[in-house]
């Protein structure tokens, strides 16, 4: 038997274009004698839908879509992910399913048993889980047929009550099909095949999965598709891009010509994501180009080389928006970087601006120190600067906060923390110098030395340095990924050997600046704990605040 | 026996506050003679608790919280919602609990069954199913204890496959409590009773309700706490207010007393859960005083009402800023609104800031049109304005935006959508104008005819209408309700006789601002269907868009 995998890239809701691409497919491996392809999860209307799932509109125009695509295979099966509607009186609306089309029609529905309920996954909102268990037959074989988490029950301490395969086992299948759609982290492939792996080691037959490449707004999906033999040998599709890629089934069983796999290390896959993410966000909206404010520091200077290598230099335009409180050092450094990466520029100083706000306020705060206040005006007309570049343009606004800033607080609310997208608001600030590194290593040395070890700062005020204000990033990081990552209280980070009063404080300060990351754009998810949809936090509380 | 309902505002995540709240109500029950005293769903820790629930000092915290309620119940019998470790090895770590406290200890310990996970909650992301079912037992009474969406599987289309009191109802209690977290909308009282109502006459027993009072950011909990005698009659508990009310209930069996029983209308309910929105934001962070932009516009308007009303008019500073396309209405309306609620004002007029962001951004934009890029600068002028106020005189930001422009994204992301809480956001735009109606009617005439009478208009270019970029409200409206709050696609709303065009164009801004939304505050939910987690929609998608 031959099984081709297609690792694609569907958007949301695109019915005509996920469908077309879908058919496509689906005449190339006839035409390659395929007997079956296999497309990932809500392959149908791409993946995560949300709430359109709540609009009986969009589940008709799912349907309608299985059906199309049901037609086109004669003489050769498909499986394709799609919402399906609970026949049941009881129950919710829909299952998460999987089709198996064969003689021109939906020859049987399989569903979805687990529903990651976690993280960034709110399935259960949507779907009913399924309760009855049986395999699919083709050609005489037959096939365990899953759906993603349905695998994922094969820990020590489950989630859940069921085990999909402990069931489909029992009919013996001769090979099992696990469709997914399993997001990016630096850390999830490697959980990722351990969890097939331990699969096949345990059910002996080969595994087949699929999962989406491409990015939906924050989520970035990395492809890499896996296949493991009987014995447990690794086959990894592409990462980060489109392939559709053959099997035989008698070849795969015994892992033939699967070779090593090696994991990518974390900055590399940090950086892929990234520039998947940018790319996802900008081609599928439409748009060309984007603009970022270039501050003269570490994070601006990433994201405009992540940029550049996403959407092409002639897309990019960096920033400069000198005050009388940037260094002299800051601008000759954003010169250098946006000279070194060759794309457009505007230098714009905010000075003017400072003076109007000073003074049409003066007369409502006459009398009245400076303090937090003037910094943050500074902060929101760098942000208006840019978002008028943005309007009259039609540039897209890269935001350049990271994941250390937006976890304190450290960054003003509709100053720097705006932007359609945040580049690195998952990635800490000492993963952002490694990630600054890495890029110097592979796309030439294209971030000024200076840039990378000179002292943090917002250039807020004169001589500011982030140091006066936050613990130095090396220890600051460490606690942070304790609390958000491993989600450890402060005893259990203080019993690692932490100062006591910088570990309440730490914490506080994160649970206090819920209220700004409340507002914060979306954020590109690259680590297991991403601020947005993934790490849900009351604002009005009072835990550790 | 003699059974206590205590209805109270807990503070999420404050276990001190919590439970000294609680165990001087047990105290106070006992000093008269009460048997029982119920608490809300999760009252040991608030409601919602969220992702707090996956640290284990926060479950650690809650258990001895728990503990210490327990010890005080000597001579009188307490039922309070917490979350409890899941002992099993299979399954979620946590369930959603009622703890049954007597003699001192946790006598038992009652599980939910249903976990609501739609719209705004998100149960099934912490808690495992309860799949065993019994009574408790007090003086000799056989109690059916339940939480919230445990009763509410009693409809014609059930969400769920389980209904627990068919289950319980076998043992055959005396009556039944129910302890929940069933947040307000202006519509949710009516059904919350008819369904509690459909219990008592199913089963024929009395049922005791409990529910929170008191706002959590974006949730408003109306109390309304219900009691449902064996044959159907109902007392409610009073409205947006903490209460501790004692029943007999030989006398509650049979409604003795109960009276007659009334609903609110929709302007008097959505008037108060605005105040008791506002009021609880301010009071649980520990802030007193509220800033806010005045543009002589109703949407302004009632916010300021509100806000006084709610904080008192010497915690209110309203805030006129205008430019040269301010009509002299606009200004005169917003100082006789100002004069008649008797709060503090400011004017500071943007124009000088305009000419300051013109030259600055004349060389980036020379030769190229006015267009909207102008009208946002003016819009996020003002939106730094208020933050400045806001930073110095550490004042609150009220957002002043409706539901029908965070709809159709008819506002300035960073400029008037910005806030620490929306205000009106979920009131569309026609239900504001019965909102300024009924505040006129109840607080005195407060705000101006002519705020109410004239065209509305953002002011941002000069005879600018709303009517020239949006249809009539009364039209919008309707679709928005239709597409937001109904889940109705283009093609159903076109079949209740609404212009085609006009329904595809309105569908499509919709999905395509939702990246403004995305970044909107936290939104006062007072409708069955508000922006923020209760709708959640992919940003990067084209279904309609």
């Amino acid at each position: 038997m031959k099984i081709a995998i297609a690792q694609l890239d569907y958007r949301i809701g695109d019915f005509g274009k996920n469908t077309s691409r879908i058919i496509d497919c689906i005449r190339n491996a006839k035409s390659k004698k395929a007997d079956l392809v296999v497309f990932a999860e809500l392959a149908i209307c791409g993946y995560p839908p949300k709430d359109f799932l709540e609009f009986n509109d969009f589940i008709s125009l799912c349907e309608q879509s299985v059906e199309k695509i049901a037609r086109c295979c004669i003489d050769i099966a498909a499986i394709v992910g799609g919402p399906s509607i609970n026949p049941a009186l009881k129950g919710k609306a829909l299952h998460n399913s999987a089709y198996f089309l064969k003689d021109g029609k939906i020859n049987q529905v399989i569903h979805k048993t687990l529903l990651p309920n976690y993280d960034i996954f709110d399935e259960y909102r949507y779907f009913e889980p399924n309760r009855v268990f049986e395999c699919i037959e083709l050609n005489g074989s037959r096939i365990a047929l899953t759906i993603c988490e349905d695998l994922w029950n094969i820990i020590d301490d489950p989630l859940y009550i069921e085990n999909p395969m402990d069931h489909l086992i029992k009919e013996r299948p001769d090979f099992a099909v696990n469709i997914a759609a399993s997001p990016f982290s630096y850390s999830h492939d490697a959980l990722r095949t351990s969890i097939l792996q331990k699969n096949a080691l345990k059910y002996k037959i080969p595994f087949f999965n699929v999962n989406h490449t491409g990015a939906q707004t924050e989520l970035v999906f990395d492809g890499s598709s896996t296949i493991v033999s009987q014995d447990g040998s690794i086959f990894k599709l592409s990462s980060f891009q489109e392939e559709i890629k053959y099997f035989d089934l008698e070849e795969a069983k015994q892992g033939q010509g699967f070779g090593n796999y090696f994991l990518k290390n974390k900055s590399e896959l940090i950086y892929l994501a990234l520039i998947e993410g940018i790319k996802g966000y900008f081609q599928k909206l439409g748009f060309k180009k984007a603009v970022l404010g270039m501050s003269g520091g570490i994070d601006s200077a990433v994201v405009l080389a992540l940029a550049a290598k996403a959407l092409g230099k002639e897309n990019v335009m960096a920033v400069m928006m000198p005050s009388p409180y940037s260094s002299p050092g800051s601008v000759s450094d954003s010169i250098e970087m946006i000279q070194r990466t060759g794309v457009d520029s505007q230098t714009i100083p905010i000075e003017a601006a400072m003076k109007a706000y000073e003074s049409i306020l003066s007369p409502a705060m006459a009398g009245l120190p400076e303090d937090i206040t003037e910094e943050n005006i500074q902060s929101r007309i760098r942000g208006a600067i840019l978002m008028a570049l943005s309007n009259k343009l039609n540039l897209i606004l890269l935001n350049t906060s990271n994941k250390s800033e937006f976890a304190v607080g450290y960054s003003t609310l509709y100053g720097d923390s705006i932007g359609a997208i945040s580049v690195l608001g998952d990635v800490y600030k000492t993963e952002v110098y490694d990630l600054a590194k890495y890029i110097n290593e592979i796309d030439g040395d294209i971030i000024p030395l200076n840039i990378i070890e000179k002292a943090p700062s917002a250039e807020l005020r004169p001589d500011q340095k982030d140091i006066d204000t936050l613990p130095p990033y090396e220890i600051l990081d460490q606690i942070l990924y304790q609390y958000i990552e491993k989600r450890q209280g402060p005893v259990e980070i203080i019993a690692q050997g932490f100062d006591e009063l910088l570990v309440y404080r730490i914490c506080k300060m994160v649970n206090q600046t819920e209220y700004k990351r409340f507002q914060a754009p979306p954020i590109l998810r690259v680590s297991d704990k991403a601020f947005g949809s993934g790490r849900r936090l009351p604002i009005v509380a009072k835990y550790l605040g």
